[in-house]
């Protein structure tokens, strides 16, 4: 998952609020880690918790800070090396597989550099910031917002490392869920439909321009897919069955030996698996989640059933509250779905993010934004397919319905799962 | 780019003749090659010669003797390990990466293989085959005709391989071609078309169901991009600004010192490339071609335009006629445009592939044929983009405006090229 | 194993005697081969049997005919990239991992190639050639001795990797040999012994210079080992106990999972083996071979012995007759060892190369030889551990007390197996 | 480097005050670093910090503790799998490449377990150890030592990957060195000499048993090469001529582009070096190091010269008073030797270790001990070249003449460099 350009900041938004929210909530989230913890990078994939708290708070510095705050004075000049994600624009940095060579700057300097930046961007603020300076902190906010959930997953792969399979946070078993009984398909209609952002409010620039699409009649399961149904296929032999499975999924279970999803092991005959909170026992009835792609479609053919199109689920979740189980609620897992109601879809938004069907391409009339910031969802536009309504480490606030996630096919670190759809 | 099912073969077609041209052209295409050239596996993603020649009668054998001509004696019963490509159904098969450790049997016994089987074709032929059965043999016919286009693409990289630079055919230069002028662009209004195979002839799987979809105004490119204007790119840094180049492009470019397009190489200050007439000036009027998806994306950005969608060049090929430069000139090479015409687009059939901006991705409703014939295009929808139009290569009667071709974004070795696209 | 400079030629020899014989003999193992056969490489430490036969004439040409014989017209000047191995004082070549791309020339081409030189070769000869070119010529013999062994070795390993297993030669199964009997061990004194060539004779570079080596008392098992007790090792689990193995080797048990020699597989419930007859049951009373100095080395271990020193080795052979199970019996596998007889060595010469303890180093004032030919055994001096003694595919009259071959300890396609050792 | 078993513990030793010395100097090498200096894995042949701190005290714990005090409680059973190297015989262990997955414990639990273990070994020293314990205790304290040494090379290597290249200790420059003169070779007989440890006070088991070896006359060095000789032998061509390399050394140069010694870059036209005390000028007086085996050959084949023999250097080693520029020194950096005096040997212990051209083999009727601590030096006799003399961060005490260190010949992390030889 990358970064992002702005919409246009049209409603009037408390910006210095949610400033000051984002950071303090990026900044709880480190708490629990040592300068260790903190520095190590586990793989090319995952960066260091303090890259993350660093590189969030340098896009501050560098998108906000430096072209307009006069007399601004940069922390570090060797953290613009350090901390630059990908932007060419801005110059040379430190390769991405080489991040956790960093050991300096210890973690509580990178605290300090949140101090300083902090400081002057609510000086900036309190002398009454332009429009383009409130849309430049707002993407600022959501930016951070992503390596919030990224800072997780990552400290996540970086614990199942370790043979003590460490707790991030309380190592006390949560109680089971409640079985959710069969899914029920909800029907759509489909024609014409309007998708993508329609500009109120902020989005990322690869969720425009909104434009139509013309959509089949299509059903969408009202709840995501457990780990109970997931067992039953790995029971079926699902990981042994080439004929499930697209052509280089294959080829990856052959390659990796995957038998199970990312993070599962065998304790005295029953299925584990690490979490935020250390190893626990699988619940059958929450939902199944660390899937790559892959895993995901080759269930969906298990189950006779398809992957949701992004439009489709799109469509769907159109207008539904954006509640759920996020990052907020310091569960920190999935949750088995409540209650099912006639017609009504459940786990729509948090708990895990959906892989869908579709590849992530540009919207037609897509244009990156000029600039660093244009740098950009647009390069990331090959090789991926979306992902939809957020997960269990997602912080609130920061999804919406036409959010568009991606991440390779093979990718299992993050928490995706899956809701099956099926022509009408 | 792979195989394939069939859709109902409802008119009345003279399947017999086309079985003998198809199998015929092959023989020929074979001639030229001595046993160690038609056995040498240049790259995994190629196969040898001998391979293509006795894999598509093996297709036939398996597909169509074994389960319909009563008595048919298997011509070499290890041959069903040999010459599997990758039908899991069908059982075991040599990797694909060790195809070139066969150098038994010989290229005159493949050849033994292929008079055996088309006797036994041409008795069930005589005999009065069903429907079923000629659909199987038509079936086997496209498949041939792809292996034809393979087998030349794959001869040329094992020849450039080789420090002698040898001539599949007559190395004597072609004349260079006439300046094609400035591209004109041709403009379509979209709205809700067709799009997909209507069943009336042969179509692989992958091009249906026939369907409708919305497409904003468009306008396409009257010709294909040049050489000329290709160097005009590598002259101005093209290879070296890393953000006119999808991220996952960039990288390629990196690791693999790509500075033009594949095959070319300099002589005397001059570009020159390999082709299957031996190394040869590159002609500036002439299409570029052997472009990966990465290289094609990043010319279009440089040129301020874009790719075309899939569906946006199926709409404007719809009801053109099929003519154009294709394997049986014996050219073998992609020829410059002819002479404009107000409103007409050239050369959208033949020269080179056109790579689109589409992934490869199911059509709605699209599902795989049952049996082992249903392995399929549908297990390689993931990681590859659509290319349109056919090549230089490709056999005369193989490709349709509906036709969808498939290959990774770093694939060089096809004859692939482009035509730009912009909105209207 | 590689090449090599002379020692200086001071005996009368018929050098156009051996010459022939040498080079007739090349053709004769061409013989039963393929243009495909001899085309393929199947692994970057192995050469196809054509870059083998032209290589070796390519010497001759351009070590004995480009500077000896005013008037020689070069074959074809391609070649001189084509077929030098590795004498960077000659100019480029092809790299070592491409040379199985070479479909051209054809097999017949490097027939050609050879009689053109054959016939310079005598032309130069009868004219009376110098001692010096005498002495290349005798070089350029030894040379080509080398490479019909590895001809042999790389052809066993191109066609293992078949599924069809094709017999070099006829596949009949050779009888089963007699039950050899308990090894007995010899015993030697030690103490200052002479090492090395003695400048009588032709001999490589590394051979010398001849000079005083200390020796502790020490015995030597007087045959091989055989695959039966190779086969008792197996089902002890010597395999399986890292405590047996280098660190280095017991990596690559677990990095490629070797279970038995290079070549055994499973059949009904019994070992067989590749060979150059093809497929074969793995004959318990011959000497084992196709192993690793892993897996000599560990077998050793298991067997509470050791490998004997290259010095050990040759202070035993020293004086001993070159007699053996060579290339030209035509058998091309190990023999099961004749009857002991009290305190004679058997086995020393043919059947199988013995791993000695001792890596490839110089002897004591050891220098290259100037120029091209003094590239040259030195540069290889590094990594390898010496092997003694000549195997069933070496021709007979290459080989000597004081040869020294090496390899790296992980190779396995030669024919290598081992003698025990231990202090006295 | 690795581990060891000890020679009889035979003159009293005050076993306490070194246990004691050693466990103190630990500690301090370890004050520099942050708990995430102290954790992250720079490559796969360093070990982090606090791996060294905490391997070296279960050496104590497993090796002497567990089986000698009654009543000792384990401070973490986890440890053992944690902090175990590579003792088969002890079991599982986290693998060597992810070691620096372990974030926790805290580099202070590793203390408070280096403070438990402390005070149980003081305890049992204090009942009076059995000479078998003391020897056990000795063992772990030159054990210890090797990891110190280590711990150096490591630290250097991951802060060198920083783009800060941050300062272990003091970043000032040292003042540069007085010109060493040219160097002057002194003669020795050769002969029958003695070789290896004689039983009186500590040594490795890989460095006995003491045995008669023969030398030839030879010629050493009187000093270290130093960088400006190594400059000249650059500035020459030395890294772009294969003649001069080992044939695997040249594939290693080609491969990765080496062009100078193992930390050396260019800043403003001059050459610069990583160091402990931070990126520092090239002493052009001051020996080379960080050279890999065939760098330090390839600069003695280009000087006319050759690497000495491990018996060469141990034979003029002998009787030489082993002082030095060590770790204690707190220097940290090798130094320019001091005045030349006739006959004498420079240089000979300290500073940088001396490459031998002996491989690391078996000295005769050498055997590894018997249990876990024979896991073992014999293991790794495979691949690896022998050094000589110590470094300028090996403790003091820790060298003697008969001492060999060893590293696979593309090792360039150690303080190696070389001293020339010649034939007498």
């Amino acid at each position: 998952m990358s970064t992002l350009s702005p919409r246009p900041l049209t409603k009037a938004s408390p910006v210095a609020e949610r400033y000051r929210h984002v950071r303090a909530t990026s900044r709880e989230l480190g708490a629990p880690l040592s300068d260790a913890d903190a520095t190590v990078q586990s793989m090319p994939d995952a960066s260091p918790a303090k890259w993350h708290l660093a590189h969030t708070t340098w896009f501050f510095e560098t998108m906000v800070l430096k072209p307009n705050l006069p007399g601004y004075e940069v922390f570090d000049e060797s953290f613009n090396y350090l901390f630059n994600s990908y932007y060419e624009t801005i110059g040379e940095r430190q390769p991405r597989p080489r991040r956790g060579m960093i050991t300096r700057p210890h973690l509580d300097t990178v605290f300090d550099y949140r101090d300083h930046v902090d400081a002057a961007v609510e000086t900036l603020l309190e002398r009454g910031a332009s429009p383009e300076v409130a849309e430049l902190v707002e993407l600022g906010c959501h930016h951070e917002q992503q390596h919030q959930e990224l800072l997780l997953t990552d400290i996540l792969h970086l614990f199942a490392q370790s043979p003590l399979k460490p707790a991030y946070r309380d190592p006390q078993p949560l109680g089971v869920g409640r079985e959710p009984g069969e899914a029920r398909f909800v029907s759509f209609d489909g024609g014409i439909v309007e998708i993508g952002h329609d500009g109120q409010g902020f989005a990322f620039d690869s969720e425009g321009p909104r434009h139509r699409a013309l959509l089949d009649p299509y059903r969408l399961a009202d709840r995501l897919v457990t780990n109970g149904e997931f067992i039953a296929f790995i029971e079926d032999g699902g990981y042994r069955n080439p004929l499930l499975w697209l052509s280089a999924g294959w080829a990856d279970i052959l390659a990796n030996k995957w038998e199970q999803p990312f993070y599962w092991f065998q304790r005295d005959g029953e299925w584990w698996t690490m979490t935020l909170r250390g190893a626990q026992p699988v619940d059958r009835n929450a939902p199944v989640t660390h899937l790559s792609y892959f895993e995901a479609d080759a269930f969906a053919t298990w189950a006779g059933k398809r992957l949701p199109s992004e439009f489709e689920w799109e469509n769907a979740a159109a207008g539904l509250s954006m509640e759920g189980n996020f990052a907020g609620s310091g569960r920190l897992r999935p949750k088995p779905a409540g209650p099912a109601r006639d017609g009504a879809l459940r786990q729509m938004f948090g708990d895990v993010w959906e892989w869908t069907r579709s590849p992530f391409s540009p919207y037609p009339r897509f244009k990156p934004v000029e600039g660093a910031v244009g740098e950009y969802n647009g390069k990331f536009m090959c090789g991926q397919f979306v992902l939809r309504g957020g997960s269990c480490v997602t912080p609130e606030g920061h999804i919406r319905a036409t959010y568009r996630n991606f991440f390779p096919p093979d990718a299992r670190w993050q928490f995706s799962g899956l809701r099956l759809a099926e022509d009408a």
